[in-house]
Parts: structure tokens; C-alpha cells; sequence
């Protein structure tokens, strides 16, 4: 972006906890100036702490031309921390009402042409702009991932109210943080992440009440088997290659009549000829012309780089054999 | 392992589509001898180009003292492949009767006290022991996951017949063979992995079927974030973080309310003062006693790592932007 104007010049983080105080580290280390708020006084020293321990990562990854943690001004007051932003992202707790009334207050208070993106794990659009008076359309789910100075997802979701110009601009102001914005077509509680997230969680914790597993069991289950896929390529893909050179086709032909059985406490979608087309065609796009051995010698390529950094921090590499 | 006597010198592979395959590469690169198995005579020449195709991986992860592709041996005659076999692992498609017949025919040839390791997904030891006539108990479920020569899992079922001694010497031999055993306390279909993984992939596929994503979306949502995190904690480990200092105690106070949402297509079970008990006191144990903040560090440390990896091998490192 260097030479070129850059859309973001001033981020202001609404909400100082785990998640606010992720975005504002991954904005100072971009080369932004961050004004940050929250209503509780000692909330500052956590973020300025927070800054502290997410840096010597950020510098790993690299910082942008100018990023300095002096760029930072930590404010109670929410005027205050509201001048000059090109965005701003709200971080209050997960409770509804206390998102709606602080929305409209950044509604009422911003410039219509700022984006006001909320992280919000599983509310709507519609819900979270319900108090809005002023543009609720600027009003988007951004929901960004722990921790959010380091993973690049953020979904964005912008409604049925016809939020192209503020996702737009949104859009563009996270690439520039270095973030992959996925735009969430429906909305749908939860929306995607956190519901194929929540999908697995909620099968853990089956597997850990029914007392079929402990914790460490089920999270050793992900971390040595799957979960070393999952950085690469996503369920659809990895089955995809699993159906050999008839790809996803294939797969659905052998593993599919598995959706009858009792695997898991979820119930399947029945497998019509429209959702076996919309799936093989899906991971065929994904494919893009690669056959199915290319793609397996990319992901061994890369299975063997991650291996090599992954035993390294292991618990078995620190003496704590399983506990993972 | 060098200097002292090994458990496995000699492995029989019966079976050879993708994960058979993957068994007898891992086997040759551990340096054993492989007789591999399968009724159909084409299957030999996939298995040799399936060999060939896994070893430049196998090579940079190194391979074991002595070890070659020329101790490969294809056979179409079973009783030729069993032959000295310390171990024999079992990949027949995945149909219960199929596998019984073989399972059966298996115990009757070999010696007892050779251990006989299914590759099943979900079929339970018990279901597959039903046709055993001479020692049902060595016949356990050895699940490995695709890539077998790369990635270390493999879920062991003993099942509710008393199988311990088998399980004992199993576990030996696959921990020779580089992987990590995980016993599975209780027979229950789809072990552990796979009903986490269904779960995943059946809520994957709702949201297909319901129009909200395509398949590139939501393998987009798994890359980007949380998978990221998954090769080096699972969902357990990862919540505990999520809890900052207070860790998963206080995660489930924060998070636990939204099991009430509609999150996913699946009932979640009730957060009773028993379940949360348990969870939390697993995540205790994982966490060893380090602190959230060390296990945060030594993730940011693994993150930054992961990210240089696999950055080169995203699709838009290729120019395949958003196909993951």
C-alpha cells in the first residue's frame, strides 16, 4: 500500500477486554494510530500490557513502516476516542442490549461515513442495529479470531439492509490490517465459524459428560490427527482428497451413507442430488484444475514443513507427554 | 529404539486402497519389512506409485536406519502376506460383514499373539470381533487418519472383552512406527476423532444445503482461524486460553449461555455443576500448572512459526485467491 493513500489511517477500539485489546495490537503493528476505549479505568493498564505481550510476535511477523506502541492513547472517555477514526471496532461483552444502546451511541456521535464493526461471535446484523437511528447500515459484524493479532480471519457480515458501501469500505480497511475478510452471505446466528466451532464443542463436551473421554483425550484427538490438516485446507477440501481422483464425487459415494449413522449427536442434511452437485462442483472451483495427486503432494509438502515446527512445542517436548 | 529388540520387524498390510497404502509407506520408512495384500492384482501397481508418490515426504522427515522400498512385498495370496507378521493392520472397505469375514479368516490363520489392528472409522471392536472364533480380544480398532505415513494419530479400541495385553503390544508397535496411540476408554461409533470431525462436516454441509456459505466459505472459516490453532491445541486447551487468567472456569461462566443459542444444528448437553467440574479440572490438568500467559506465549511463538509456513502454501500464494 505504501506510496498510495491508505483508507486507515486511525483505528478506535470500543471495548478493552481479551478481544479489543487483540485488535488493538494488530493495529498498532500496521502502522496505525489506535484510540482506545473503555468505561472501566484499569482496563488501560491491561491493554497497554496486552500490547506488551502480543509484540515480540508481531516484530517476528514483522511491523509496518512507522508502527510504534506510542501510537496508542487509552481514553474513559468515548468522544474522546471517537476523533478522527477511519473505523471503529466495538468489543463489548456478548449481551445484547448493552451492544445495541452502545451502537446507537456510536451511531449518533460518528460521521455516517465511518464503519462501525462489531465482534461479535454469534449476534445478526439486523439485532445489533436494531437502536440505531443515524446509518444503521454502517453497522457490521466484523468477528474477528483469538488472537486476533495473529489469526488474519474476520468474517464480516453486512445483512439484508443493503450495507455495500460501508463493507466496502470495511472490506478494504482490514485487508490493510493484513486480515482475510470472508463476507458472510446470510445471516445466521453464529455465523459461520462459530457455528462449525460450536458444532465441535458441543460434541466434545458430549464425549467428556458421557464420560467416553477427558478433555486432554479429545484435544489430543484434533492436535495428532486432523487438526494438523486444518491450517491448510478446510473439511470440504481435505475430503475432496480423500476421494482419491474422483475427488469429492467419489467421497461422497463411499463415506456419505456415514451421515446415517450415529457418529456424531447431530443430524445430517439428507444427501439430494442438488447438495451432492453443489458440493462436488464447490471443491471442484476450489480445486481449480489441480488434480487431486497435486494437491496431496502440496499438502505433504507442507504437512512436513508444520510437523517439524509443531513437535517443537508439543507438551511432549516439554516433558508433559499427552497433555495436550 | 536402536540396540534393543524391537516389537515390529515385520508388518502385514491387508487392504490396499489410500489408507492401506499410507500404513505400508510409514511401515517402510520406519524400516520394517511390509507384505501387503489385496484380492484385486491392479492394486499392487497403486500401492508401488502410492509409495513412491509418499516418500519424498517421508525422506525429509527422515527415514529410520535400514529402511527401504525394496521390503515391499504384494501379494494376492493372503496366507503369503500373514506370513511372520508381528502386527497385521486391516483396511478393507468400510462394510461390517466385509470386514467381519476377513476379520475372521485373519484370526483363524495367525498365530494368537499376533495383534490384529482395524483401520475402521466407526465400526466398535466388538462388532468387529463377531465372526472370531479362536482370540476375538487381539482384533482391536487401530484408526490412523489420512495421510497415515504423516500424521501421528491413531485411535486404539480394546473394546469391553478384555483386550489388554493386545492393546499392550499394539500400542508398542505403533509407537515404533513414529505415531501416538490414543486408547479409547469406551466403544462408541465413531471413536473419538471421527465424531468431532462429523460433527464439523455434517454442520459444514447444513450450511451448504441451506445456501448460507459454499464450500469454500466455510473451508475459508476453518483456515484462516481457528484452524490455525488446532495443530497445536484442540478445543479444550484453546477455551482455556480464551478464558484469559481465569481459564476455563471462567470461559464457561462467559460462554457457556450460548450452548442455549442456536448455534448449530446440534442440542448441546447441559452445563451441569458435574460437567463444568470435569471440563475445568481437565484443562487444569493439560495446563500443567503454566499459567494462561505462558500458554498464550508459547502459542504466539508457534503462531508466528505456523504463519511463515503456511503462507507460502495458501492457494494465493499460487494466484488462487480465496480457493482454500
Amino acid at each position: 500500500m505504501s506510496g498510495q493513500e491508505k483508507a486507515l489511517k486511525t483505528l478506535a477500539v470500543v471495548g478493552c477486554g481479551v478481544i479489543g485489546n487483540g485488535w488493538a495490537a494488530r493495529a498498532l503493528a500496521a502502522g496505525l494510530d489506535v484510540r482506545a476505549w473503555d468505561p472501566d479505568p484499569a482496563a488501560g493498564e491491561r491493554l497497554y500490557a496486552a500490547i506488551d505481550t502480543a509484540w515480540p510476535a508481531l516484530q517476528r511477523r514483522g511491523l509496518a513502516e512507522g508502527a510504534s506502541r506510542d501510537r496508542l492513547h487509552f481514553t474513559t472517555d468515548l468522544e474522546q476516542a471517537l476523533e478522527g477514526a477511519d473505523l471503529v471496532q466495538e468489543n463489548a461483552p456478548e449481551r445484547l442490549e448493552l451492544k445495541q444502546t452502545l451502537l446507537a451511541r456510536l451511531d449518533a456521535e460518528l460521521p455516517t461515513s465511518v464503519p462501525i464493526g462489531s465482534s461479535t461471535s454469534g449476534i445478526k446484523p439486523g439485532e445489533l442495529r436494531a437502536k440505531c437511528q443515524r446509518a444503521p447500515q454502517r453497522v457490521l459484524v466484523a468477528h474477528p479470531f483469538n488472537p486476533v493479532y495473529l489469526l488474519p480471519l474476520v468474517e464480516l457480515v453486512g445483512g439484508e439492509q443493503g450495507a455495500d458501501a460501508a463493507l466496502q469500505k470495511a472490506e478494504t480497511c482490514y485487508r490493510q490490517l493484513g486480515m482475510r475478510p470472508l463476507r458472510v452471505r446470510r445471516e445466521i446466528e453464529g455465523h459461520i465459524a462459530d457455528r462449525l466451532m460450536e458444532a465441535l464443542w458441543r460434541e466434545a463436551l458430549h464425549l467428556v459428560n458421557d464420560g467416553v473421554a477427558t478433555t486432554e483425550e479429545v484435544d489430543a484427538a484434533v492436535v495428532y490427527g486432523a487438526g494438523l490438516r486444518w491450517s491448510l485446507m478446510g473439511t470440504f477440501l481435505t475430503f475432496h482428497l480423500a476421494g482419491g481422483e474422483g475427488g469429492m464425487r467419489h467421497m461422497l459415494e463411499q463415506f456419505g451413507p456415514a451421515l446415517q449413522l450415529p457418529w456424531t449427536r447431530l443430524q445430517a442434511p439428507e444427501l439430494t442430488p442438488e447438495l451432492i452437485e453443489r458440493v462436488a462442483e464447490g471443491c471442484e472451483f476450489q480445486a481449480a484444475g489441480r488434480p487431486v495427486a497435486e494437491l496431496e503432494a502440496r499438502r505433504d509438502r507442507f504437512l512436513t514443513e508444520l510437523l517439524a515446527v509443531v513437535e517443537r512445542y508439543w507438551p511432549e517436548a516439554e516433558g508433559l507427554e499427552g497433555r495436550i
